[in-house]
Parts: C-alpha cells; structure tokens; sequence
C-alpha cells in the first residue's frame, strides 16, 4: 500500500463570503504517477482570488469546480518519482496541482524551477502567474510611457506589487492603493512607489489622489473595483488605459453589484478600458520570465511571498486574500526539505 | 443701418431636464462679416445631445456656453456676403455658426456645400460630424469584421442609422435599439438592419438580445447608455469592442447615475470599451466625406432628416432630442431658398 495523502476538497459551494465549511480535508492514499507523470511532494502551493470564480456555478473564463473536485492551482514542489524522461525524482517544478500532499502533474505542464535563483515561493509570485500577470497586463494593456502615472489598486498584493514596480522601471510616477500602514511603508519605502494611500484610514480617495496624483492618472491596473475605482475613475487623463485584471472587492457579491455608471466617464477623457486574462498572453511567458528572472537578480524587482505553515491552512490562507492578510503573494507552506 | 437678425442665447442653465426657459431668442442687428469671413444666411441649423453638456457649468471636452452667450453649432446656408476670396455671395457652405437667422462664420473654417449632391440637411448629418462619427466610432474603435453582431443603442438616431448601415455594408449582422415602431420598421426595412428592438415596447431586453443577436454581441456601439447597455454588456463575446459614443439617457442628471458595476463583466470575455470624440480623426475627415459620400451617391448608405421649421422652434426641437421625436438627423429648418 502507498503512503497516505491529504487533499482539500470542494465541500460546498459557499454564498456570498466563502468560509472554512466550503472546504475538507480528505485523506487517502497518495497517488500514482502514470507514463508521462511526475508525482511531486508540495512544498508551496499558490491560492489566488480567481478562485473564488471555480467555486461558483457558473461559466466563466476559468471552469467551475463541482462539489466533491480537489482544489486546485500552482504549486510548487519536488519530484518523488517521475515516470517521465524529462525529470528525475529531486527536480523541482512548479505547474498546477491539487492543495494536497502530493500530487501528480503532467511533466509536459509543468515548469522547471532553480531553487537557486529564487526561493521556491517566488515561483508561485514574482516568477509565476502573478508576475507575468502584472507583466502584460501593464506593459501590453496599460502601456505606460515614461513621466506618466500609474495607479494600481490591490498594490501591496501579488500582481499589483509587481505592477507598480515594473511602472517605476518604466520611469513612472506609481500610486498604489494598499491597505494597511505596513503595507504602505512596503510600497513607497522598499519598492520605490512614489505615493501609497491606505484606503482603510482615508475616506476621500479623490482627494486623496488630487494630492498623490496631481498630474491626473494615465494608467489604472485595477485589482479590486469598488469605491477606490470609482475615483480613479473621476481622474483619468485624456487617453487613459485602465487594465481591468480582477475585482476582488466584487468576487462574493451574490447579486450583480452597483454603483457609479462609468461609460460616460470615458467620453472627455477617450479613456480605454480593457479586461485581460493571463492565458491569452501564453505564447509570450518565455519572454516575460527571462525579463522578470533577469530584474529579480539584478534586485530591480522585490518581491514578498506571506506563508501560512500547513497544508491544514490552506482554506484558511484562501480566505485572508479577501481581508487582505497578505503582503506580497500568499502561498501555503506544505512541506519542508 | 443693417437688417435685423433674431439669434438664441443661452437664458439660464437648466437643472436636470431643460424646458423652454434655458432660452431666449434676441433681436439685434445683423452682424457684419470682417476680413476672411463670410455672412451667411442659415438655411438649416443642427441641434445635437452633445450640446446638453454645453450648457452645463462644467469643464468637459466642449467649452461650456456662459450665460448670455449665443447657442451654437452646425449650419449649412447660403454666403450673402464674402469678404474672402475662397467664397462668392451664393455659395453653400456649412460651419459652426450661431441659432440665427444669419451668422458669420470664419472663410477657413467652413467647408463647401454641393446641393446638387446632396439636399442641405444631409450636411448637417449623414455628410455632417454625425455620420464622420459613426464611420470612424464604428470603423476605428468598433473594427467590426464580416459575420461578427453589432449591436447600435440609439439606432434611428443620426449617429446610429449611419453605424448601422456601415456595419451592413461591412458585412456583420446588425441589431439596433430604437424607440418606436415606426422607427423599428425604418431600421428593419429601409436600411438593412437584422434586427431591431423597440426599447419602450419591450422590458426584458436581454431575451429580446437571446433572440435579436443569437451569437451574442461582437461590437456595441453605445449612443445611450442606462438599462439598455446594461443588457448588452452581458452578451459580450471574447474579444468584444464597444465604442462609447454617447450616454444621451444621462445627459439631464444631476447627480452621478448609478447601475449595474460593468468592470467585472470585462474580464472573461477581455472586452474593450473605448470614448470616442469625432475631434481626434480631424486629419481623415476627408477620408470619411469621400466614402460617406459615394455610399449616399450611390444609394448604399440611406439618409433621412426630421426637419423643424422656424428659427422659433430650435428649442423644441433640441428638446426632443431626449425624448427621441427625431428619425434620423434633427435639423431645424431656418429659411426657405
């Protein structure tokens, strides 16, 4: 008999905000590679916002879970045993996996991952979706131009960290929306943001960017929608780009939300405003990695990884990421060397 | 002493809805044209949406009228008097000139009229700053290709029975919102359209979208915004242009509108919703003119104006601009040849 295995599961399909009930912990048997495979002992695994989208019932971009389904997302981990020619057991890779023990990816997936280059985590941040997420949706979407300002909101999180960072590379002015002191002090002091406004403590966010933003915004990366959007929104210079790449603040609202109507903001201004999905940008990671891996070695690029210890909290390191218990990417730690 | 000469001022700024009131007609004398300009005697004056946020007191991309000041805004009529040498008394021109009777336009800043190509009112909008922006809203920010839906709010109106037929000789399927009967049947049977919905006669504009565009909706190009874009932002495709050319259903509010949050609807079909203002594609205005006006000369792009007659009732008429009483282009018809 093999060794035993966790794995999270799909409980229930919450309403509204999401709770540990939606979530169970099975245990079983570990599984087994078949001709191609690798089975892979999880270091770190990745939760993310979209997922919330997988646990709802309805089409979207990326397949609703059923009730029953293993989570699932990037993970990082060590191959235990490879039935392909590609890997040998003691390779790390990083490709999406079950919030489990062990899992088994494809090898013809997943990525190799230097452990010397970056700690592991990083592969699931800086040097992993998020990263190329911040890459083309700023550079492809946003497109700044040197002296212009770049807004984002979600800027203390995985992607917006990276968006503002990338901007200021690109020789921009960069505001970020954040929300906690500690968050704020990280943007402006350690990744060279010019202004970081805290929106828990500050009720008017339009004056508050007249101040942080007096030349008006170019460029929004928006991560979370709501009150903060709506008043970058009342800034955008003429020809502004706002890249629409998630809206947290919205992803447990059970009905359609509402609030200020934004198409006849967009007249003055000829503003543009474009969803973006990482996927479509596939052809291109090569690039974007070798760019990314390159400004993390030369300490161009920061970037901060928040772990929570134990499979066992995986549920629970989902759910900060909509109070914001993270800095920097949120990645669960599995299991140690 | 020179003939007299009646002329529209703006009387007070209308709060929410104008009437009447906002206006005032004045008499004085006929104004006298200086060196390189033209007095021209009005035969049609156009009365658009756009000049709603003219009598506002708010920066936007049309300077604001003062109170007192003249209304303004397309003409077409005859030059009485030149004092350039680009013109001759005789002459059909159109321009910016004043709600008058007569009123001196700059010689650089008109452009020649053919009556024999076109009757006058045609210059105010197929041929006029209505149909340049529905060539290049639809062309440039819409870019539809052969077999994709486009879907026009506001689809009898000057603008949109141009982007629709545009879109027909482009090849696409075409639905428009309209608010008549009689306005459908014009779409429908005089100009080609697929489809069209009549936006008063129907509450469940999305089942009227199920049915109207099947395929869901490739380019929106939005004259009107409410309840009517609402529905058509969730039945866009991948990929999905809208060009946001006008919000004539928020024109008259007095507090910022609110709705349906359309952000979030952005990011699985990576939708791009741009503004448009028809003063960014000055350089190809001419470009537009040629092919508008072979399409009309050759029967492909139909035209119909709804003409008010009298100086007097250019209020009324720029009034029922928001109750939709036009089909086609609103002119008032200011005097007979």
């Amino acid at each position: 008999m093999r060794d035993s295995n966790r794995e999270w599961i799909l409980a229930e399909r919450p309403e509204g905000e999401p709770d540990t009930d939606s979530f169970e912990l099975r245990e079983g048997e570990r599984p087994e590679p078949r001709h191609g495979e690798l089975l892979v002992r999880v270091r770190y695994l990745s939760v993310d916002p979209y997922m919330r989208g997988r646990m709802r019932d309805a089409e979207s971009y990326a397949e609703p879970w059923s009730v029953g389904d293993p989570m699932q997302g990037a993970v990082v981990g060590e191959v235990v045993e490879s039935k392909s020619d590609a890997y040998d057991a003691g390779d790390h890779v990083t490709g999406n996996g079950a919030w489990a023990d062990y899992s088994v990816l494809d090898a013809s997936e997943v990525a190799p991952v230097d452990p010397s280059v970056a700690d592991l985590p990083a592969y699931l941040g800086v040097l992993g979706m998020p990263g190329r997420t911040a890459y083309f949706g700023l550079l492809d979407v946003g497109d700044p131009s040197p002296g212009e300002t770049v807004v984002v909101s979600g800027a203390a999180g995985a992607v917006g960290s990276v968006v503002g960072q990338i901007a200021k590379l690109n020789g921009c002015r960069v505001v970020g929306f954040a929300g906690s002191d500690e968050k704020v002090s990280w943007l402006t002091d350690d990744l060279g943001f010019d202004a970081a406004i805290n929106y828990k403590q500050v009720d008017d966010y339009r004056a508050a960017l007249d101040d942080a933003a007096p030349d008006g915004v170019d460029v929004y990366f928006d991560n979370v929608g709501g009150p903060i959007t709506d008043a970058v929104f009342t800034k955008l210079n003429l020809d502004a780009r706002v890249a629409v790449c998630g809206q947290i603040a919205h992803y447990n609202d059970e009905s359609v939300p509402t609030g200020p109507r934004k198409l006849p903001q967009l007249i003055a201004p000829r503003a543009k405003v474009q969803g973006l999905l990482i996927g479509d940008y596939a052809t291109r990671f090569e690039q974007a990695s070798e760019r990314l891996g390159s400004w993390v070695a030369s300490g161009d690029l920061e970037h901060r990884e928040t772990v929570v210890d134990g499979l066992e909290n995986a549920p629970d390191a989902f759910l900060g990421l909509f109070s914001g218990d993270n800095i920097g990417k949120q990645v669960v730690g599995v299991s140690e060397p």
